[in-house]
């Protein structure tokens, strides 16, 4: 059997799915779970984008719009660009894959972090690409030590700013630097996840640079949005490069009710910053919380915080799922003793902050 | 600029996104447009799958579940097969690219035939691997022609059955010859995209072989369950198989939507045997209106019509396109003087005759 198999395929650690809140809660015999292991918005879906998904339900017997016509004129609008600048994907991951296809050969490097988000690595072994990852420095993605490991090989360069799982950012001076020194045959990818969350003042406006350097922005209706169920996320670079990547999508990537749902949230500004404002206040007070427990966090830039646990991180995950409350453990981003939280509703945050008090006591 | 993209993707056709109906509406000014191109459900959505979907909505803020647990159970249990003999997929395109890349090394080889759906041909190209693409006999996949291009390189052998742009299909007994012949190291899909259209006593179930042969049976939710603009298909084989198909399968690459819909949709038998038989009386009504217009055509057993064209069929498509009805003109695969045409309703077949005549007079 295995030799019919890809090599590089056979070598890939399976993916286990996580079970859904349903079989939790069945499992453990609870009756209310929360879940603040995705990053999700924990107000829901914008509601003027589920107005927009009822208004189209009729219609999902046929085949999407696969350029993406209404809602790449209203975000090209939006974010005062031209739709030649944008593509569209089955959330950004499926986006990594078609710049991972569209720019690199199988022989050429691709160099990300160690500790980061996990696609950008196990997407280039799927495509049996090279994977450098370089160490974080404080948490951080250490832009001069992925410097050095630039070399003739070298095409895509993955920051993911804010980084999740850290929450930490690369600031714009420091990218600016960066960039600089780049060679031509480099292009530099970075994911903007969740750049609708960011409090400082010195984090990078990256689109600026689409038509100075080989820069891709990625960003996505997953987070501040509200839609990780629908799978949209998009790319802005310059038209030259969307041409290409246009090539490499299939034509019917994005579906129906994820297109205008994305209208509805761009119109949605109401709903974006009641989303942005929970998640800063939700970050002080856990915060404060969290001190008040003598634990010890990295601050963050995005909706989740990385805490250290002065225990194995596997026992504390689970002993909080049992009291109903679904974190993330760190070890699977390869990291000890961590686990990730995303930043809830007030009630949600002081759950979790309850729960940990217990867990932490036993 | 070129520089940096990859040689496989430099020559790749650009995809030319169709218009959306709107716009179509607005360019001709028409108020009624009909279309009968991309072989959708006329009726629709299966009325349980919008059930579905509603109930659903306010957790698209949720990433969709990973495994696909419900409906893979749901399913499972309707086909009588075990949930380790299904993936699911981002319509069945995305499960075209998931098998390439689980089972094909770069300088291996993949076998389809000239005429058939365009994906097979394009994906592998966007992959960088060598398509081999066998003429059809009579409209038909000529399988001993397939089998004898059959090398140590190939490891993929695409058919469509039946096949699309023609409504043909091969039976049981020459798959059942073909697959006794073929070697080993080389799987073969069966995309089976139209089989609730098929109304013939000898087509194969596929389904039967994939413990036996190297086989993969892909099906769809697009076409008779009315769900094209939600993207869901999936892959039946054996689990040694889809063990290594999930490692390459994108975590959440089926929406949150499309998973409940499709669980409603199986449990929609009416809605599928109303389809089925609009379908089938449909295609008789066509059948006959194009012999009173002295039209030659390619017999059926899918939910289109493949109709020779006695003028340049590009001239016919725009002018049916100006009187509102939209068909496929099958230039873009390779064939001249031909239109496809999907069976609608009853309402939309006249229409569709009646433009047809008008046209063909002038």
């Amino acid at each position: 059997m295995q030799h019919l198999i890809r090599k590089n395929i056979l070598g890939l650690s399976p993916y286990i799915p996580g079970k859904p809140m349903e079989e939790v809660k069945r499992e453990f015999g609870l009756k209310q779970v929360i879940k603040l292991a995705s990053n999700e918005n924990p107000l829901g879906p914008s509601p003027k984008a589920v107005v927009a998904v009822k208004r189209a339900l009729k219609q999902i017997n046929r085949y999407p719009d696969g350029s993406c016509f209404y809602l790449k004129n209203a975000l090209a609008k939006k974010l005062r660009l031209k739709k030649e600048n944008l593509i569209f994907g089955n959330g950004s991951d499926e986006l990594i894959d078609i710049i991972i296809k569209t720019f690199t050969e199988e022989e050429e490097e691709i160099i990300t972090a160690d500790i980061t988000f996990l696609e950008y690595s196990i997407i280039s072994k799927v495509n049996n690409r090279k994977i450098i990852t370089v160490p974080l420095k404080y948490f951080r993605y250490d832009l001069e030590a992925m410097k050095s490991k630039i070399n003739k090989k070298t095409k895509l360069i993955f920051i993911a700013n804010p980084n999740n799982p850290t929450g930490t950012y690369v600031n714009k001076y420091e990218v600016l630097d960066f960039l600089k020194d780049i060679p031509r045959h480099v292009l530099v990818v970075f994911d903007e996840a969740y750049d609708l969350f960011v409090d400082v003042e010195d984090f990078p406006n990256s689109v600026e640079w689409i038509n100075k350097y080989n820069v891709i922005v990625l960003k996505t209706f997953s987070k501040a949005a509200g839609l990780a169920g629908l799978r949209i996320g998009y790319a802005i670079t310059r038209p030259e490069f969307i041409r290409y990547l246009e090539k490499v999508r299939q034509p019917f990537n994005v579906n129906s009710l994820a297109q205008v749902a994305a209208q509805g949230a761009i119109s949605d500004g109401k709903f974006l910053m009641k989303t942005r404002q929970l998640v800063l206040a939700g970050k002080q007070y856990l915060y404060a919380a969290l001190e008040r427990l003598g634990m010890v966090y990295v601050p963050t830039v995005a909706n989740f915080i990385l805490i250290n646990t002065p225990l194995d991180s596997t026992a504390i995950f689970r002993e909080m799922l049992r009291c109903g409350v679904i974190v993330r453990d760190m070890k699977e981003y390869g990291m000890k003793d961590f686990i990730r939280v995303t930043i809830g509703t007030q009630r949600e945050n002081e759950r979790f902050i309850n729960v940990l008090r217990k867990v932490m006591r036993k």
